[in-house]
């Protein structure tokens, strides 16, 4: 998820500025990202707790569950968990409960701290080895037999071990998020969430692997020496350009599955998504002028993919303005690719004015670079993505007056653009079929089995994409991957 | 378990030989590791059962479980245990019952093969993420909080992530159990089994990579590359000489525990099971003749570490006889440092001669490689660990005469010297301490505390090794391993 921002971190607590205002912390509403648990104790007095919960409100805090923890003869202990907006937002809080007579916060707990402690994930073993009989089967010298008919028939691999299951989610921790280049120890936290996610969501095995380097060549190497035990692998938070180096690469030389989520996770999800809202708006993608803001990872994914399913008239901007043959000698390779095969008029200038007529927004960049005033600028029924998180490119609340269709990639707003919805089913479906690459008409069948999910009844302004909790999406996803590998002749016919 | 040897595959049946015969398969028992299950049908007749079990017997099946499965108008339905000398031997038991009058063996499953089926482990989530405020604590927009504590305080891995109770467990396949160079896919199997043994006995997450090189720099910079995530290394199966300078190289740029099991797992619990033998004898390990035979990673291991805890007079041979200065200029690195480091009197000769006035034999090589007139020339009390696997340099029977004390490598004799009693406890109290080594002083705690979970009271000749499945041993090991990472200065003193 390489374009989620979370650089700025406030330090001030503001209110909500009219629109067209600078993008700032205001728009952050109290969330459970910084959420925390406090421990109080207060005098058995009435209405005690009322005055506890008009401090939290007053101090902005968004209280949730209350638990009595213990009463003592004189007081009552509850735990009570609020949400904030961030960690010195969090601390006005306790101090405003903490000065209340007769209270005492004993102890705060950051909740999301203690979710991550000791990591998310763990290896469970399918049997017990607790007993001679099971360890001479599942180890020596039972084992012996079984690494035998593998050797003696390599593809027996995917029957006999966890391979066929298990996908490496592989980074260099280059391109966490939104927060750059924190390294491979600082990565861990997101790549065992990735983990965490296949197993929910498509029962994957999934283990993260941070890599020690950054250089291309040597995360290709890495990456080729792990694979004989992985079934696939999921690239995440590597950085462009090197991201589409490696890919490309990994993809020629490995007989398994190589897929760069923040790319085409991404594109795939962001094409359901338009596909319902053409539906809504009646329109053909290929007729329609569309502008991306952003060519990072996500941006030059969502461009070639959009051109694979037939877009013709693409603009993409980075913050310098529009990707155009003057910029060329400036660019690095992958926004070379973007200027020698979108904008065919070569037109120049600045993100408004790229806007001017165009029929869909894609923003995978940064927070605030659209105005309100730019949107009124675009073509009839705008469809604005304004995908950067968690401060959009433009606010939905800003953007509600002009645009026909709003997605974002948050969960507090309809219809969010998450990747969620993708890689689950995807993975899922290539490793049913055995495929051997997720290609494009596997991805281009996940974005129309995505937006299938949502019935033409269902189907609204603000309801173009799938909540990422309908347990339907994975599963469809699935059989329609399985179903293109086949087709594609990415998979055998029979497994 | 580089020296357990599965090479031959024994053909044919055999009877029990007379002591001193060649070791063939006569001397392999119906195992578990060639257990099937068959489904049996069968007319309602008295006497059924019986004469199915009487077949069995007759073609020498050790039979187990009986499930009654089914009851018919005119059948009973059953599934029967057997355990088989190895596939051709389970394929004459099927058939001896299948062609009884009244009886159809309906299907024929193999347990071991079973068990491997889709892998031993899984990935499991600590906490469930269906819920959009899981989702948001677990992973984005939560973990950025996480992600940027580690990258403030790199210390915090350990905390917050699986890294410090994760290890990897490393091969390249070359030397998986005694089946030699099959490959990363194949060696599966074994690395997946080993992982389960870590979670079974210490719990700890571990997780296999088998890697597509056998280049022992390239197998350096694959595990240097993937370390950040994990707490410490375990270097599997990888052939000698190569895993010597693998290990060596890897300990010194890795800032995390790096061990070789096949190496140091063995010498471990060797040693642990002589202190005990010694105690029988009342004897001083630095007055004793020893000989190893074998000259792999596990005898090279040994030999070093005897010499650490004390051993002053070590013979060791290969399958030519004993390594002494005239055969230096044929031989590899760790065999000239077993040369130039053992064999003070440089005796030649073969391993019979070595075994003269001996008082110690250790066999980490091949069946059969030691007869009973050998021992006969040892010194008075011969201590014989034959560890060959399935089958011991000398079988028990035939060295029970002569021999004072035995052990093998198998479960179904006496004094079993087993890993398992070893790493579990090694690497919980490594990780525990937060070792950045597992040195000798960890590694002679460690054999000490496996020594100490048998008392005086219950020691005796056929009792001097803990079994496999004593549950104080791994917690024991541990921490005598952590106290000793930590007077060693390889364990901050206070985590």
């Amino acid at each position: 998820m390489g374009y989620i921002s979370f650089g700025e971190r406030p330090q001030s607590l503001g209110r909500r500025k009219g629109a067209d205002a600078a993008m700032t912390q205001a728009h952050i509403t109290p969330s459970v990202s910084y959420s925390f648990s406090m421990r109080v104790r207060d005098l058995h007095r009435f209405g005690m707790l009322a005055r506890i919960m008009a401090a939290i409100a007053e101090a902005e805090g968004d209280p949730g569950a209350i638990d009595l923890v213990r009463v003592t003869p004189k007081h009552k202990i509850r735990d009570i968990t609020v949400n904030a907006r961030n960690d010195e937002h969090a601390r006005q809080i306790v101090e405003a409960v903490d000065k209340l007579r007769g209270v005492n916060v004993l102890q705060v707990s950051d909740r999301v701290f203690e979710m991550h402690q000791g990591g998310k994930i763990r290896i469970r073993n399918t049997v017990p080895v607790n007993t001679r009989d099971a360890l001479s089967m599942a180890y020596t010298p039972g084992v012996a037999r079984v690494c035998m008919a593998i050797a003696e028939e390599p593809h027996r691999d995917r029957e006999l071990t966890i391979k066929k299951n298990a996908v490496a989610v592989v980074s260099d921790g280059s391109a966490v998020l939104g927060l750059g280049n924190i390294g491979p120890a600082a990565a861990m936290p997101v790549m065992e969430g990735k983990a965490m996610l296949f197993k929910e969501f498509a029962d994957i095995d999934a283990y993260p692997i941070c890599l020690d380097t950054t250089d291309p060549q040597e995360i290709i190497l890495a990456t080729r020496w792990i694979a004989p035990g992985f079934g696939a692998i999921n690239l995440e938070d590597i950085s462009a350009p090197r991201c589409f180096q490696i890919e490309e690469e990994l993809k020629r030389e490995l007989q398994i599955p190589v897929f760069h989520d923040d790319q085409h996770g991404t594109a795939v999800v962001v094409l359901a998504g338009l596909i319902n809202a053409l539906k809504i708006t009646k329109q053909k993608l290929g007729a329609l002028k569309i502008v991306i803001i952003g060519a990072g990872a996500a941006g030059v994914a969502v461009t070639k993919f959009l051109k694979v399913a037939g877009a013709r008239q693409i603009i993409c901007c980075d913050r310098q303005g529009i990707l155009c043959r003057d910029r060329l000698p400036n660019l690095n390779f992958s926004k070379q690719w973007i200027v020698n095969n979108t904008n065919p008029q070569d037109v120049k200038g600045s993100i408004a004015h790229a806007l001017v007529k165009a029929h869909v927004l894609i923003g995978v960049s940064g927070p605030g670079l659209v105005s309100s005033g730019m949107l009124r600028k675009m073509a009839k029924n705008p469809i604005v993505f304004a995908m950067a998180n968690p401060v959009p490119e433009i606010m939905p609340e800003d953007a509600q007056k002009t645009a026909r269709i709003i997605a974002t990639g948050r969960s507090d707003y309809p219809n969010q653009i998450n990747n969620v919805l993708g890689f689950p089913g995807i993975f899922r479906g290539a490793l049913d079929s055995g495929a051997t690459d997720i290609n494009e008409p596997m991805k281009i069948a996940a974005a129309k089995a995505i937006a299938a999910c949502i019935t033409k009844k269902e189907l609204s302004e603000d309801y173009i994409i799938p909540s990422v909790l309908n347990t339907e999406v994975v599963p469809r996803v699935a059989r329609a991957v399985a179903a293109a590998a086949v087709r594609s002749g990415a998979a055998p016919r029979q497994l």
